[in-house]
């Protein structure tokens, strides 16, 4: 099987080495000609086999994404089809889907999980779209999924969208995961009495009901840095986190400990918080200096 | 009536005042030589009627208020009273006032509300403790209170404990009602289409379901500083905030507003935060340095 | 003054009350015959002085409040003003607003807060628009703030959609401060160590730091109903709430406090949580029946 | 090796299982008959060594563990040692450790996580105490811990009472842990758009960011009872998540996740609860009968 390959960044090019250790044949485009296998666009489709080809995208979601997305549309026959891997809104996918149809493209969504480890690992997979389409691809989710049984690596979620539908929720996911040991991690450091943090967290990875492959990779960060010395406490949040949220509001689904990761992504990122400084003013209209006057008790 | 006030920095100096001018006659007595009435605590026992004597203790909870209470207890004789207007945990109470029982002396709870403004508006009183002898020291608690109905500042909540309780519980309130509104100014503030954000806060003063004393307060501080240039985010919190939050998880109450209320506080005190170094960890071992990386698409 | 006045539910029918009582000449329409003024928009439109009329609309926000718009736009002319006075979603003002400037007519949006109280103490008002028409429309707006400084009841927030962001903004608080109260009641009402709830909350209502209406009407609720025995726990939100915690996710804004009250909200109108089912049924997955069996330990 | 094991409900009897199968003697005793190999804890001490003996309690925690410690310190003479299995609180063990030890006995207190499950895959152990008795122990330790490196299911955390902390806090972690899953799956099942969602989860169990043992066992859950129709919403807290959250305040470190998970827990036990009934009480004073009045705009 031969298929084209649009983004060649770290995700990309990593999943190019294991579509192509799996006799998948890529060829690969990328707008840094470092990076690239062809010169163009152009030449990427011209190297396929017109009505039966497939393109995977992976370039950043939203107007990078579009753009490719739309020019691919252009570029392509009655009968080939596009694959997003990347982390677009799942409400971008079922316009675009129309709008390859009208010539007859087809579109699939693959929502991607396993980052830079993927390429040893394989990558948990979740598709949308048409079932005889999905069958088409399915060489490409097996070359790229995690070896074992299929179902425990890839799924066809639902119809268009439904694939990075259920990626979002996996993010959402993540961010309340990551949070959690994050705060357990805080508490241990809090105070004197485990005097061993980073070998409980390593204790905890085997046998636990807790072990699981972020907490692995905490341990691998706490053994290269053990105070997290070098780390930084502002945290970046991409777009999923906050569509999850959205999502369940749209739902009325409560959603306190997903969201409660996010709005600490926020505050992460803050220097001086208004709101605190709200607090702060508050506190000393109704106290006066007296909360911080040692001999005046309650306010 | 004549009583005894042992603490005398703003909030207990206030209180000599209001009830001054209610025609309380006090005797004050703090350990700072420039605002006592009387050298010692001895001394302000000794101008006191023996046996119906009562002495209001304002100064710090915890050690201060304890060793106050304590020296008390050796001074008055059956037929005294102490009153504790101070922000002591209410699981101190019962065992004070059981101590002091064994010398007939009689132990009253009073949570007291109202700030550097309750000189001028009056106290809001919550007081726990004998029916006997909450009415013999209504005098007192009548001076202090708010003109108007007594039952609109004042309230026998209980037995022994009940005023701090209630006074633990009023200020976990406050906490959530702050955090609201100064969550509120935030996104006033975050975008730029409201222009008008202090007159914004001010419109809500009169006729809105918002309105309160706090948001007066809040107007004020605007008055007086619209950027809130000159106030930290830093916010300290009483132990009333975490009381409070201990007593929800001992009787299964969720307290999803005001615990986080209580967080925000702690967070806004930190300087790295060690959870978000951890997630920022998690997010590097898994994305690599490809989630800054322009053309790699998700991890 | 003239104004047109569409919806008489009872917030229309209140405000056509108190624009009344202060001098303004109101034309009402209501689609229900029983309220109505006049039989339709047309002869509500053409009972105003053309060029100069102010249209108020207190319809239910969304597809109502559209299609009212929408008909006045095709009724009115140049130099009339449209006031949405309902609890829009502040991005719908400005396209209404380009919508209807094509024809000259002008386009106001009021965020009102007061409820069926401002009928008595008149409405918090927030408006957003062109000053020279927000400055035309003062009468109308005099009449129904609250009696005092016209700045503390009503501000000229902003451009278009201002005041409906501001009572969005409003609504996010209210449902923060709500919760506040409300976890405070149940803390008092879990543990019997306050003994007189209704009394308790009514003596915070002068004097107390935490003395707001929302507090006045609990105390009221909880005179007519002391266990709230009548209430069910099912709560209800509109939209603004919504919107708000959309805005903050949208604007990286924390906001713990808000979306707690809100996520309450949805949780009180489950049957069962889909969630805590997948929770228990992961503790029963690792527990086995041990989780309920005496000498099992822990689990 | 001969070991000692008292509590033999299912996790006891399991680990007994587990020593036996390493070639550790055991000698267990239960107050059910049916379980027990001797009839009383004085044979259970007889049959071992003295001044050699470990004797790992197994029994719930609290007043059940404080029993049978307290009984065994009547019973074991210097030399001897107590291991405390349990989900004991960590303040309850150096008050034991320290009146063992006025007669020569030794206390360590382990953390023990694996549920049910541990038999097979080993249970991951967190242990407190001193290093010369920790050494002395490992024997029992190497047997009862996953296969695999033991510093990957086995730490020595520190002294006395750092075992059950860890445990603590590894508790709280799954707590959040649950929750988050928990949340995703409600979202996935509230919106028609993913519509496989046990083959979503399964499909999340290789490869992806978030793959866990938890998420295998909610995947195992699922393929059992994919509606989770048999499952009861109801979730009960054992008291290690409360322990978890009363200690972040005591050290003032934010924990919104954690406290959101055990808040969650807490609603799911409540029928009516009082806090929603006091908010739906607050909607209908301001709002009236009108909150469902068609007609009536906003409130």
């Amino acid at each position: 099987m031969r298929v084209g390959l649009v983004g060649l960044g770290k995700m990309g090019a990593n999943m190019r080495t294991r579509l192509r250790a799996h006799d998948i044949e890529v060829i690969g485009f990328d707008r840094d000609p470092e990076l690239t296998d062809v010169p163009s666009l152009e030449e990427l489709v011209a190297g396929l086999p017109a009505g039966e080809r497939f393109v995977w995208v992976m370039v950043p979601a939203g107007d990078v994404t579009n753009a490719v997305v739309t020019e691919l549309g252009s570029l392509l026959v009655a009968g080939d089809t596009v694959i997003d891997g990347g982390n677009s809104h799942y409400v971008q996918d079922a316009p675009r889907a129309a709008a390859l149809a009208e010539t007859g493209i087809g579109y699939l969504d693959a929502g991607v999980s396993g980052g830079v480890w993927g390429l040893e690992n394989g990558y948990g997979l979740m598709v949308g779209g048409d079932p005889e389409l999905v069958a088409r691809a399915m060489p490409i989710f097996d070359a790229l999924r995690p070896d074992g049984p299929r179902e425990e690596g890839f799924v066809h979620a639902g119809a268009v969208g439904a694939g990075h539908y259920a990626k979002m929720v996996h993010n959402g996911i993540e961010y309340g995961l990551m949070q959690a040991y994050a705060e357990g991690f805080e508490l241990l450091e809090a105070k004197d009495i485990v005097t061993d943090v980073p070998g409980t967290l390593k204790a905890w990875t085997r046998g636990t009901v807790i072990r699981s492959w972020l907490l692995d990779l905490l341990v691998k960060a706490l053994e290269e840095d053990p105070e997290l010395s070098e780390i930084s406490d502002w945290v970046e949040d991409s777009g999923e986190g906050r569509w999850t949220v959205d999502e369940a509001i749209d739902a009325a689904v409560p959603l306190p400990v997903i969201s409660a990761a996010l709005f600490a992504r926020f505050s992460s990122r803050q220097g001086a918080s208004p709101a605190m400084k709200a607090v702060a003013a508050l506190r000393h209209q109704f106290g006066g200096h007296a909360v911080r006057d040692a001999g005046s008790g309650p306010s």
